[in-house]
């Protein structure tokens, strides 16, 4: 697989006066994705992708085509899972899932919180039972930075377009009730608009320096894609504002205040 | 002020495949706006309104305009500010000004994370020393969601069309680096798109249920805006989905997990 797209040289471009307004389609009739399927050549299939466009996908049918599922019925629940299961009203069986794919928990009660391989942190470790035949559930891909870059590859070989890809999952938060979309994988972009050494609009450094910009994104895709997915698995924007800036998404444990927390609330 | 501007009912509606692309313009040109300013004149000078545009709006210009703002050299500080201030290395008159604009306070250090009157959790209280001149600060509204109100009214007695609005901040989060903007106050809409009942492609209810719209919404508005605020202090949102559900936007005290992981922190 080759993962050779390279990232554009990214001019800082916010929109002005003559800028054309931003276009987002949600990217409706692909068929209910199976194990295999080649999720570039559909959606390619279904609309045109322009260079500079960026395409979200819901880490659903990226579990779906690649496989990334599980049947419960195959798994054999840990002493610990049964202890979680107990106390959570939830299947032993998907807990045990669900601790296979955590490389940290900051809760188990009322339900699992849990940091996975690539740095998220989500709960139920991003698994999902629902999209999915009854018994079998979709886990989150374990490199989905590898994911968005070999769609984005896919999509360059498909149809010559230079996209940016990213892929999303649905998140709670702190505070606030109802979940959002986040981004869990990006290609051809970068995370974090990095505004460090801007100035307002009265020449005073700024205070705020760092915007997700991923999850800015990711989170109006979601709303575009609709919860119950009403089978609009994948957005395209176009004409966005650039950005430079970096890919540190994921807070140091150090820094984290709440996870830190938590860690005290679990001791 | 007449606030009477009725919400229309709302048909759920989500994308089809013959739905036209949403378009999302951001509103350049305004002038610096000063107290007293009309936003919504402003605004319906400048670009097109539409029934069912949803109109998003930063919160500085609508504290600008209405004059919530402080000057720093008029302010007293505690005992507690000068306390904090020490602590944090920040203006001990700024830290009262957050402490006036407290209802409850989650952290003090290394910064103050409080609710405000509204609901609303944030650092500093939303209070931005961006934006606006030197020594003096810009406040939250203590009512956004009158303040949305007023806009949607304006802007129909402006030009005759019923959109919607939201008043954006931008806010930190848990667990991710980067702020993103939120929903402080809406007017029009509901903040959570309510999916109970609904059931998945597969005829399974949804795990999921609650979204949230509004923050995904003012995520995306923040990003078209910039957060240098790069003269594009509003964004118009055309052709979006539809959605149904409620404004309970807030945990309950009880329900925050975070918040009372950090409560526990503190003692």
């Amino acid at each position: 697989m080759q993962l050779s797209v390279p990232v554009r040289h990214i001019k800082v471009d916010f929109m002005t006066e003559n800028a054309k307004p931003i276009q987002v389609t949600g990217i409706a009739g692909l068929p209910l994705i199976q194990e295999g399927d080649d999720i570039a050549r559909l959606i390619c299939d279904r609309i045109e992708i322009l260079d500079d466009d960026i395409l979200v996908i819901a880490t659903t049918i990226i579990g779906k085509a690649k496989g990334y599922t599980k049947r419960l019925d195959q798994v054999q629940p840990s002493v610990q899972a049964i202890r979680i299961a107990e106390k959570t009203g939830e299947n032993p069986c998907f807990i045990q899932v669900v601790l296979d794919n955590s490389v940290d928990l900051l809760l188990t009660y009322p339900f699992i919180l849990s940091e996975i391989s690539c740095g998220h942190i989500g709960v139920r470790a991003g698994i999902d039972a629902s999209n999915i035949e009854e018994g079998k559930v979709i886990l989150l891909p374990k490199d989905p930075m590898r994911e968005a870059a070999e769609i984005r590859d896919a999509i360059h070989t498909c149809c010559g377009s230079c996209c940016s890809v990213i892929i999303t999952d649905t998140c709670g938060r702190a505070f606030r009730r109802g979940q959002t979309g986040n981004a869990i994988g990006w290609s051809g972009i970068v995370a974090i608009r990095d505004f460090r050494g801007d100035t307002d609009l009265f020449g005073k450094r700024l205070e705020i320096t760092e915007e997700a910009v991923v999850d800015e994104i990711a989170g109006f895709a979601n709303f575009v894609m609709g919860e119950s997915h009403a089978g609009i698995p994948a957005v395209i924007f176009r004409n966005c504002p650039k950005w430079q800036g970096h890919d540190n998404l994921y807070f140091n444990k150090e820094e984290d205040l709440i996870r830190n927390a938590l860690g005290k609330k679990e001791n």
